[in-house]
C-alpha cells in the first residue's frame, strides 16, 4: 500500500504516530516508548519524514528489526523516485554538520587523542554527540571517574636500557599489540566495521556489545581470520532469549562472553533527553516532551507488559547467574563492572577468567593494596580509561577505551582509528620508556604512588 | 473610624508608622523591631498602602495576631470600594514575577529537584526568595555545610537481585512511602496546605513549625484522617505559653514534638535585609535603613520589655528543658539541631525518641564511627540535606527536605510538590538498584567511604 | 630666606631634590633613601609642590622630625598667600578620593567589616591603600597566612543557658570588653587619635607603634585616665636610642612594652612601589624610578652610614636582648611575631610576661596540641587575624585587628571605628550563643576541630 | 657556484629543500628530519631566503656543522651586495619582536624574575618562545613539577642575630656566590656567551650541555681563569664520540662531567610544533605539516640510518655506563635527573660525585625522610628550579636555574643576567633573615615542613 504526506501528516503525536523513512512508512506509536534515545526525537518528526535524522546513527536494518510486519505500512505514495531528498529535511544541525566535515584538519596534523576528540565533537551531529559524551553506556560511572587517575603520580627509574621497548601483552592468551582493547558501545555511527578493520590490521582485541548498531555476525565477517573477538553480553530477564545470544556468539568464532553486571538500570540520562530539548529551541520549532511513565527511561526497552521479557536482568546472582552463563558456553567469562574489593573477591570465588573494574583507579588500587592474589587468578582490566601506564602499573593486563575510538571512527573514518592507534602506541612507548620500562612486565606497583593531596588538573593527553 | 490617604501619609516614619492593608489601617510603630523580616521592609511602606508587600508572604491573619485591638486603627477613608486596587502598588518586581510566571515550562518538562529550584528562583518575589535562599531557619548551618557530602563516595555492589527495589521506611513507628520528610519552615509562601495534602497522598511525614504561616489546626484539618503530622516548637523565654503551644498540637493531633535546640539566636540575615536595598535601589526610591539597637536583628520578637517573654529561649539546658516537655505531653520527642557526637550522647541519656543532626555529613559520619549504637537507642536523621541516599546508608532514618518543598509549591502548587515526589521516588530508587539494595535494610554503612581528599563539584541533583 | 619656584625647580631630581610642602622649602636629598614610602613618591614632586601628597598621610610635623634645621630653606616666595592651593596640585586620583568620599554610604548601612572595607578602599588615595593592603608592616607573613583558619570548623553545643553572654576578658590584667586589641600601625593616615578616643569610649586596648604618624604623648595624652595602651617597640641598632624610646613610653603611661621580633628586614613592598608606577602611568606624566643599592628598599632607613645607627637591629638575641629590655623597664613584655613552637617555648623560658604568634592558624594549634602548658605560663595572642572566636578557642587571649581600623577611621573616622567596634560586639556575641558559650571561659579547645580537606571558601564576615 | 632565484625557488618542499642563508645556497633535503625544531620551520622557507629566521636563534657556525659540503651549494647569483637585505623577507613576528624590544622598559624598574619573564615573553619570537617555554630541554618534568614545592611551609626563626648574612655556598669545593648555577641549555639564543661572562663576575657555575649553540671552546674561552664550568654531557650510541667529546671538555678545562640520565627519549614537544603552525595561520600564508616517521620527533638526530649512531644512548645503564665515565676522565662526575629514591641509592652505591634530582621537592623530601645519608656520601642538588631556599632547606647544595637565565639573556643581554643575579642575591639574603639564619648552613630540614593540604595559589617570585 501507499500513503500520501497528506495522510501521514494526521499520524502526528502520541496517540498515533507515523514516520517515513526511505520513502516507506512506518506506524511508531507503540515503539516511541522502546526507543533507546527516546520517544522526544521520534516525535519530533511525527507525520513527517524522519530519513535524515535516522540514518546517519541506525544500521539500515535497525527498523525492521523492531518492529511487527504490521507496523511496516508500505511506501510513500508521492515519492520523488529512488533519492531521498535528504535536503529537504534537512535541519539547521545537519548543515552545520557538513560544513563542519569540509573544515576538519588534515590528518596528518592530528598529534594526539584531544586532537581527535576536538575534530569529532564538531563533526558529530548534536544527539550523537550528546549519547557519546553521556557516558556511552552508563552515566553514573562517568559521574564519579573524572579525574581518577590524577592522584597517582610515578617513579621514573633511569639508567635502564629502553632503546628495545615492547608494549604488547597477552589478554586471555591472545596477543595484543598494547595493553588496550576497544570498549562495547551500545550505538556506533555507521561504519562500526571500520573499527574492527583497524583493529585486525594492529592486533588490538574488539569487545562486540549486544546492541552494536552492526549485527554481530556482519563484524565477525570482517574480522581476519585471526583476530580475536570478545562479546558483550547484556543478559535480559528471558534467559532463554540470552542463551541464544550467546550461543551464537560462540559460533560466530567471538573468543570470550563479556558479561555486563552494572546495569541493571538505565541511569537519568537527562544530558541526553536534554540536548534534545536545546536542538528543538534552537531551530524554533513545536516542542515535544517526554510525558508519563517515571519509570522509562529507566530501561532501554520500555515497561510495556510485552517487551518486558526483553529488559535488563535486574536480578543477576552469584549463585545463579555464573553457573548459567557456565552451562550454556564453553567460552571463558569476563564480568564488566565490578565497583569493589569485595566484589572482585567474590569473582574469584566464582571461578570467572577475568574482571573489568570500573575507571576509578581507586578500585584497582585497593585491590592491588588489600587483596593483590586476586590478580595471580584471574585477569583484571579496567573498564574504560585513558592512564593506561598507571593502570597496567597497578595491575590491569589491559585497558578499555570506548569513546575515543567512537570519536576517531566519526571524525575520519577507518584511517582515523589507524591514526589513533599509532599515536597509542607512540605515546605508550614513549612513557614506558621515560619510566625506565622495556616492556609491559617492568610496569610495576612501585612505579605508581597514590598522593594524598590534590594535583593541579590540566587537559592533556594521558596514557 | 475611617482615614484619609493624607492623614495616614503623615505616619511615614519610624517615630510613627502607619501602613494601609486591604482597606484596613494599623499603626505598627511598635511592631516595628518585632517584625521576623526587620523593620526595613516596613518602613519602606510608612505612610502608605502595604497590601501588595503583603498579600503574598503573609496568612490572612498574620496581622491581627500579631497587633493588638488598639493598633488596628480602623478604615481607610477614600477606599476604593471592595476591591484592593494592587495594581497601583504594584512593584516593578511584582511585574517581573508576573511575567516569570508566564514563562514558566510545563510540569512535563521538570526532570529533577535542580529544574524546580530553578523555576522557583525565577517566579518568587524578591524578599521571599531571599528569605528562602538565606536559610530557612538558620543560616550558620548553612554556611558551614554546602557540600559536607561530597566526599563521601559509594561502593556499589553488583549481582545483587533488585528487580523489586522498595524504598519506604518507618520513621517513630509511622509508615513513609521514602527515607524522607518535609522540614519546617518558619514562613512557606501561601498556599502551604498544598504541601500537606500532596504528602498525604504520597505517604510522607511533614513537620510543621510553631511560626508555619497557616494556622496549625488548619493544616491538621487539611491532613488525611491516617496522615501523621510533626510538630517542630520554638520554646520562647514564655514557657507556659509553649506548653500551651504544645498541649494544643497533641490535642490537634501532631505525632510528635520536634524541639528545635540549635535556635537560641536566630543567624545575621544579612543577605536577607540587604535584597530590600537592592530592590529599592532599582526601583530609585527613597531608602529607609535598619538603625539602632544591634540587638534587634538577633530575635524574631524584638527587645522591647513587653515583648522579651515572647523570645526564643536562651536558657535551653539538659537538667530543665526535656524534663518540663515531658511532663507537659505524652508524645515522643525529637531534637532537632545536634550537631556534635557529644550532644547526641547527652540526648541519649536525656532518654528522648529521636534527633536530627545537622547537615553535616561529618556529624551523622562521627556518630557512627565513635558512638554507633547510639542509632539503636533512638532514631536520627538529618534536619535538612539533600544526600538521602549517603545518609541512610549512615544511620539516618530519614533525611528531612525543606527549601525543596517550598520551592516546588513556589513555582506549581501542589502539582509541583506532587511531582517533586515522583523525581524522588524515581531517583531513590534507581540509586538503590545501582547500589545493590533491594530496600532501605540494604543501604550500609560499608557502602559509603569516606575520602580524604577533595572531589571535583558538580552541580547535579543528588540524592 | 625665600625661594622662587624657578630656583626651586632646578633641584628636581636625586643629585639635589627640593620640595615644597605648605609655602615651605625643603631640601630632602639626603633623607631621600630613609623616607619610609621609598624614594620613589619623593623624586615624583622633585623641584614641586609636594603639599597635596604630603598632606594626607603625615603628621603635621612629620617633616620637621626628620629633617635637620639646615634642611629646611625656607618660605616659598611667590607663595599665594595663607592659604595653600591644593586645588591647584589636585591630581586625578586625589579628585576620585573626593569624588568617592561623597558618594559614602551612610553609616547605618554598614553591616559588618567587609562594607567598611569597601567603602575604605573606595575613598582611600591609591599610594595609601597600596601601602594597607601590602601588609600594613610586614607583607611576608600576609602572602603565609591568607585563608589560614579556613580549615578550623566549629563543634557547636546546643541546651546551653546563653542569654547572658559576655565576651569581655582581661589581657595582662586589664579589663577588654571584647578579646581583642588594636593591632600597631607604623603609618595611620591623619585622624589616628580618633581610634584612640574610640578605644577609650569601648573598652579596648590599642598598641601604639615606635613609628605612628602621631606621636606618642599626644596619643597618650588622648587616652581616657583608666585607658590601657601598650607600646610596640621596633628595637634599632643603636640600643641607647631604642632605651629612651622605651623608657620614654612608660613614663608617658604605656602599659606593656611589646617588642617586634620578626621584623629584622622589611620585605619587598613592590606592591606598594609599583603602585606609585601605575599612578603615574594614568596621568601621563614622567617617571621617575628607583634606581641604585638594592639593599635600600630592605631597611626603612637606608644604607647611608649615618642612618645604619636608627636602622632595625638585625641582632636581636635571646641570651641578650630581653635582660637589656628588663633592666631598662619595669613594664611587662610581650613578644610579637613568633612563628614556631620552639620559639613560644623559648619566650616562656626567656621570662616574658606574653607572646603574639603570627595570623597562622596552625602556629597557635601547633601550641596547642604540643606545648598546652605554654599558655599557662605566658599570655597568646595573635597579632593580626580575623577568625577572633577560633582563636580564643584554641588559647589566645586575644587577637590583634589591624587593618580594619585603617579602614574604619579612613572610611568615617571616629564614628567609623564605633561602630566597627559595635558590629564585632554583636558577631561575637551571636557566634557564642550559637556555639553554646555564655562567657569567653566556655569557648574550649574541644569546639574547633582541623579537618584534612580543603574548604569551599567564602568571603564573608568571619570572627 | 652562484644560483639564482629563480632556480632556487624550484626547490621548494620535502622532496628537494633548497635555502639562502646570509647569501648562500644550501640543500637541506637530508637534514629535514634531522633539525631540532623539526622541519615545518626549515619548510616554511623552503626555495627562499631563510637569514632572517635563522641568524636570531642560530651560531653563525651552526649550518656548517650540520651539512656536508656537498650541501653547501654555493652563492646567489643575484645578491643585492654585502648587506643581507633582512627587511624584505621580516615576517610579521620578527617586526612585533621589534617593536616590542623599543618598549622594553628600563633594567632600572625590573624589581623581580617575573618581569624579566613578562619583558622576555614580548621580545622574544614566537619559535623561540614557543621552544623555551615547551620545557628547555625536557617537558615531561615540566609538566609533573609545577607547584612542587607549594606544599613547603616555612618555619621561620625570630631572635637570631643576622645583620652579617653570607648566602655563599662551595659547590663540588668550588666557590658559589649563592645557593644556585646555571643549567644547561640546548639551544640558547645567540649571545650565550653573555651568560659565561656574567657568571664570571658573580661568582657562580654554569653547566655547558653538549647542544649548547656557541662551542664549548668558545665558552671556555669567554670565562675567567678561575671560573669553574661544568660539562653535562648527553651520552649518544657511538660511544667513541662520546668518549671523545667528554676528553674535549677535560682538557679545555671544565670542572665536572653532568651526565644527562634522563632524556634518553624526548618528549613530544607538541606545542613546539604547533606554534610554528599558528605562526603559520596568522600570515595567512601555505601550510606545511610534519608528515610521516612517527618516531621522527622523538629524537633529536631523526631515524635515518646514517644518523642513529649521534642519537641520544637509550640503553645506558649502571653496570655500563658509570664505569666507561670513569675509564676516560678523571673529572668528579655528577648525574641528572634522578627521579626517584631508589635510584639516589645506586648512585651513592655508583660511586658519583653528585647527583641532580628533578624539582619535584617530593623527590628531595623523600630523599631527606627516607634516606639523609645519601648527602654525606654525594652532594645533591635540583636540576631546574624556582624555590632555592627550601630546597637548601631540605639538603639540596644547589639548585640549577635554566630558563630564567635564558629569558634576562634575551630580555636585557649581559646586563639583564647581572640583574637577574643581583635580584637572586637580595632576595635570597632577605628570605635567610626571614627565617632567621645568617649562613647556608643554618638553613635546616626543621624549617620547612610539608603540609597534607592544598595552598591557595599565587603568582609570585618565589626563592
Amino acid at each position: 500500500m501507499a500513503w500520501t504526506t497528506n495522510e501521514i501528516a494526521k499520524h502526528k503525536d502520541a496517540s498515533s504516530c507515523w514516520v517515513i523513512i526511505k520513502d516507506e512508512v512506518y506506524d511508531v506509536t507503540e515503539f516511541l516508548l522502546k526507543h533507546p534515545g527516546g520517544p522526544g526525537i521520534i516525535l519530533k518528526y511525527a507525520g513527517h519524514d524522519a530519513t535524515s535524522a535516522y540514518v546517519p546513527i541506525h544500521s539500515p536494518d535497525a527498523i525492521h528489526k523492531n518492529l511487527s510486519p504490521s507496523q511496516c505500512l508500505g511506501l510513500l505514495a508521492d515519492t520523488k523516485g529512488g533519492e531521498v531528498d535528504v535536503q529537504m529535511g534537512q535541519t539547521q544541525d545537519e548543515m552545520r554538520v557538513e560544513r563542519e566535515m569540509k573544515r576538519r584538519p588534515p590528518l596528518n596534523q592530528i598529534l594526539n587523542l584531544t586532537d581527535i576528540e576536538d575534530v569529532a565533537k564538531k563533526v558529530l551531529p548534536h544527539p550523537v554527540l550528546a549519547f557519546y559524551s553521556a557516558g556511552t553506556d552508563d552515566e553514573v560511572s562517568l559521574r564519579e571517574n573524572s579525574g581518577a587517575f590524577d592522584r597517582f603520580f610515578f617513579h621514573p627509574r633511569v639508567m635502564r636500557p629502553v632503546s628495545i621497548c615492547d608494549p604488547s601483552t597477552k589478554i586471555l592468551g591472545y596477543h595484543s599489540s598494547l595493553p588496550i582493547f576497544v570498549s562495547g558501545a551500545a550505538q556506533a555511527i555507521l561504519g562500526e566495521l571500520n573499527i574492527t578493520r583497524a583493529c585486525g590490521k594492529a592486533n588490538i582485541i574488539q569487545m562486540v556489545c549486544t546492541y552494536a548498531s552492526i549485527p554481530r555476525a556482519q563484524i565477525a565477517a570482517a574480522a581476519l581470520p585471526s583476530q580475536p573477538l570478545f562479546f558483550q553480553l547484556y543478559k535480559v530477564i528471558d534467559t532463554a532469549a540470552s542463551a541464544k545470544v550467546v550461543q551464537e556468539a560462540e559460533q560466530l568464532g567471538y573468543k570470550a562472553i563479556v558479561l555486563t553486571v552494572d546495569a541493571v538500570v538505565v541511569g537519568n540520562r537527562e544530558r541526553d533527553v536534554k540536548s534534545l530539548w536545546v536542538l528543538e529551541q534552537q531551530e524554533g520549532k513545536t516542542q515535544y516532551y517526554f510525558e508519563g511513565d517515571p519509570e522509562a527511561t529507566t530501561n532501554l526497552f520500555g515497561s510495556s507488559a510485552v517487551n518486558r521479557r526483553h529488559a535488563f536482568d535486574s536480578d543477576l546472582s552469584w549463585r545463579e547467574t555464573i553457573p548459567w552463563l557456565r552451562s550454556i558456553t564453553k567460552l571463558p567469562i569476563i564480568l564488566k563492572g565490578i565497583q569493589c574489593v569485595e566484589d572482585a573477591r567474590l569473582a574469584v570465588e566464582a571461578g570467572v577468567e577475568g574482571i573489568l573494574v570500573s575507571n576509578h583507579g581507586e578500585v584497582l588500587y585497593r585491590i592491588r593494596q588489600q587483596q593483590p592474589d586476586i590478580f595471580d587468578k584471574l585477569e583484571g582490566g579496567i573498564r574504560r580509561g585513558t592512564d593506561v601506564i598507571k593502570a597496567v602499573c597497578l595491575g590491569a593486563k589491559a585497558v578499555g577505551l570506548g569513546r575515543p575510538f567512537l570519536y576517531a571512527l566519526s571524525a575520519y573514518g577507518e584511517a582515523g582509528v589507524t591514526k589513533m592507534l599509532d599515536v597509542l602506541h607512540r605515546e605508550i612507548t614513549i612513557s614506558m620508556r621515560l619510566l625506565g620500562a622495556a616492556s609491559i612486565r617492568d610496569l610495576t606497583p612501585e612505579m605508581v604512588e597514590r598522593v594524598d593531596w590534590e594535583p593541579v588538573r590540566q587537559r592533556n593527553t594521558k596514557l
